[in-house]
């Protein structure tokens, strides 16, 4: 199910209305995610005891409803020395009959807000044993014995990029490793810049899937696990299909929880911001996003042209607003500052914050929330402009290299052209000076993304990347930019995340430091 | 001392020194700080192998210095089942003899990066037995019994308001609670946002101080434990004058640091940047502050007046660049979207990201750094401009209440004035839209710091700051506000941590939450 935080009426009528759809089916354990009574990730509020009060009392009012069945639900609770701990509630007979705690508190979402508890219990539901296990005990708990035939596996795992693949590869192996029916439920839906992918299943005793629930969806599954279930077949994962459903789960869920109905987005002709365009005429509909071009002296026609026919295919609202004046007055006025001196990186700045300020207005004039469009090559190697390209509710590609924008690109136009072909053909550029080409200034895409890929997914020094054969001096030229830039990225917007390293989440780094310099 | 983060070679030639100087004096013992090796805090650095790497080289290096003396230095450091932990290093004739590890990791800056050790070991110095603890063990270890005569605490504490006065009597109450004499010695310079604050100190059996340590310097000092050393009184402490102090040394070592060499500021008249400037004025000369005065049609004369004298009083270079023209021109681009909708904060919004904007290409141009003006009152209720003011390099009194900020300028013009006297006695306004005053948004300061302090700094739920006398409504608001503007502190520049709730940092709270709504 997809909760939301702290909206405790809401999630307790969800999973009360699941426990009414289970009783009608006579079904005799249902399982529900981690912290499914208040949602996640919840941060400070975990430690607030107003708001593990409202959890306790909506566990008393789901156990009111809880007859004839047993109910593991999630939540946070607090324990006897006054910790924060991530149980499961078991229900039996309406009654709270324990709590089961999790020991391995090991996201960094947690670390600060969860205290470990004592990890996996054993429960018997109508004379079959189960080891109650909370998230990433899974991973250290593997001497089940004899203890259990069911091990069930309550989680909040984040979306990242190849993870539904992994995932199902665990816990078909514990299956098998441990020959016991294995039951993995998953949160699922947006948080912000959090994605729960869902993807909840069962294995059998021979590490065959007897049932896989949907991804980046709600599901509700019912096994007889008594019965003669036909083991099904784990569909092939898409990495660009997964990231595309995850992308609409987390911008639909970021707009609808927090109440919010139309969005803004820069159009400049680009990959970037076409992609982010298309993603939300899809996911709001196109009559709720207000797009602007803002083109200057240095944009080229087929920018402007691109950049209309997109909002054209889109059927989005769109305007034309040069910032050709502005910047000149703003020229002007700082004329008597700058002198003589020449154009530079200055002025280049002063254009993407110009563009950043007029969709700041457009969002404050008319309550559209902004949409940034920067990808994560660019905010990695701080090749963009902190006020400027860094603005935005959220950035719903930001953790996405440049290569895999194109291949988003490309999956759009899947049934007909909707990006026009022309920005996914033509090369990058930012457009701030007379011929700009991005190569100018970095590498050419597909090297560049290799480099930040082993460095920062894969953790690579730099010796590593240049013993697998890159260019020494192209190495270092992009780890000094990686490391030059930290200081943009910590003022950047909110990023969806869909990788396992998260700018800024995943990698923190001082501001200040010589290493590496 | 005073370290910093990766620099490796400046950190050991300064240690290296006190190991001379030491010997030259007969020192038995001499103790640095934690993490003294590699500085702190280094965050994700920790956790790399390179980065370890250096630390043991530089450790041996410094080992071949240490002949005839014992030296216990901090750094972080491999663990056996390879996790990073704190150590402190023994160092005897020359030989690393062994590593006392940190079993207690609870700031938020290190649960990432670091792993529990085994903790308090014992050693002996000539006949003396000490008993070794690193950081917050010293909280949690209290049974020594007879295996220690002295307790020395190697530690990285940073400053909040208050902290030395508490820590003093921490120690205090150690060292007579245990009968033993107690050593404790802390890190001091600014990290970005963290100050660490020295005061390193020692007490005697009987609870009293043998010797203090200088505040927000480095300080080297030798104590005869032997000889009938005199106590010393311990100083009263003034929040104002720390908190002073505390600022100095963060911002200087920002600069210093990060090679940087000049600031620049915007001058609104207002209390905020009349402090910020006066402070850069004081750290960096003022022929390093370029401040700029951005008066619109909305800002009164006296405004302009008041920037002007201060800048003047200050000796820093002033330029008056009116946003008014690059206003009007934006306002008209802007003309055929807005149509006849009405003035409103959009405008007010576009005003400060203007001023924003212009302060950030005369950074870029020249090379300043932006310091940012804003006050923790202001950023908790969201009184303020993301991507206008919340602009800068890093915000000085971003951790200050309004009422703290003007404490900070009474105390800046203790000999005579510096910053207008009229800048500190006229109401706060934003001079945003004609005759706004602070107060018609917010609460009058007094009431709204108290509300905020009892929130932030207290953890006062609504019901119990309503009960201690708050009016209802004013707390509801309050608290309100706070909730709904979660989402511009995401994005603010790094703050100066001068309390013990610093947004962001100490205080994470979802995005996305009906929590509290």
């Amino acid at each position: 199910m997809n909760y939301t935080i702290g909206d405790f009426e809401a999630n307790k009528m969800k999973i009360i209305g699941c426990v009414n759809q289970a009783k009608a089916q006579g079904v005799d354990l249902l399982v529900f995610s981690e912290q499914a009574v208040s949602g996640a990730p919840a941060y400070d509020l975990l430690n607030k005891v107003s708001f593990l009060d409202l959890c306790e009392d909506s566990l008393v009012e789901i156990a009111s409803y809880c007859d004839n069945i047993s109910v593991l639900v999630g939540m946070p609770a607090q324990s006897t020395n006054n910790k924060t701990i991530s149980v499961a509630a078991l229900i039996e007979d309406r009654k709270i009959k324990r709590y089961v705690g999790k020991k391995t508190i090991d996201s960094r979402d947690e670390l600060f807000h969860l205290s470990p508890s004592k990890g996996c219990e054993y429960i018997k539901i109508r004379g079959t044993k189960v080891a109650v296990v909370v998230g990433s005990d899974i991973k250290t708990e593997q001497e089940y014995g004899d203890y259990a035939d069911i091990i069930v596996n309550l989680c909040n795992s984040h979306y990242m990029r190849g993870c539904i693949e992994n995932r199902y590869d665990f816990y078909r192996r514990l299956a098998f490793m441990t020959g016991k029916t294995v039951v993995y439920v998953n949160n699922v839906g947006g948080q912000t810049d959090v994605i729960y992918d869902g993807s909840s299943a069962v294995f059998n005793s021979r590490g065959e899937a007897l049932a896989l629930l949907k991804s980046f969806e709600e599901d509700f599954h019912v096994i007889d696990l008594n019965a003669d279930v036909p083991p099904c077949k784990i569909p092939e994962q898409n990495k660009t299909i997964n990231v595309y459903r995850a992308i609409k789960l987390g911008l639909g869920d970021f707009f609808r929880k927090n109440g919010f109905l139309s969005a803004c987005i820069g159009l400049s002709g680009g990959i970037d911001s076409a992609v982010v365009a298309a993603l939300a005429a899809e996911v709001l509909g196109p009559e709720n996003v207000h797009v602007l071009l803002m083109p200057s002296q240095f944009s080229s026609d087929h920018s402007v042209d691109d950049a209309r026919i997109l909002a054209e295919n889109l059927g989005a609202r769109y305007q034309i607003v040069p910032i050709t004046q502005t910047f000149a007055t703003l020229t002007q006025t700082l004329g008597p500052i700058f002198g003589e001196l020449p154009f530079d990186v200055t002025e280049e700045n002063m254009q993407a914050r110009l563009r950043g300020m007029m969709l700041m207005a457009l969002s404050n004039k008319f309550g559209h929330i902004l949409l940034n469009t920067s990808n994560k090559s660019e905010s990695a190697v701080g090749y963009g402009t902190l006020y400027g390209d860094s603005v935005g509710a959220i950035s719903i590609i930001g953790d996405l290299y440049k290569s895999e924008v194109y291949d988003l690109a490309r999956y759009i136009n899947r049934n007909g052209e909707i990006i026009p072909s022309n920005t996914i053909l033509k090369a990058p550029s930012a457009e701030l000076r007379p011929n700009q080409k991005d190569s100018d200034t970095l590498l050419p895409y597909d090297i560049l993304d290799a480099i930040l890929y082993r460095m920062l997914e894969e953790g690579q020094s730099r010796e590593e990347i240049i013993n697998a054969g890159f260019d020494e001096e192209d190495v270092y030229h992009v780890y000094g930019m990686v490391i030059r830039n930290e200081h943009k990225r910590y003022q950047f917007c909110p990023v969806l995340r869909l990788s396992s390293c998260v700018l800024g989440k995943n990698r923190i780094m001082p501001l200040t430091s010589r290493y590496g310099c």
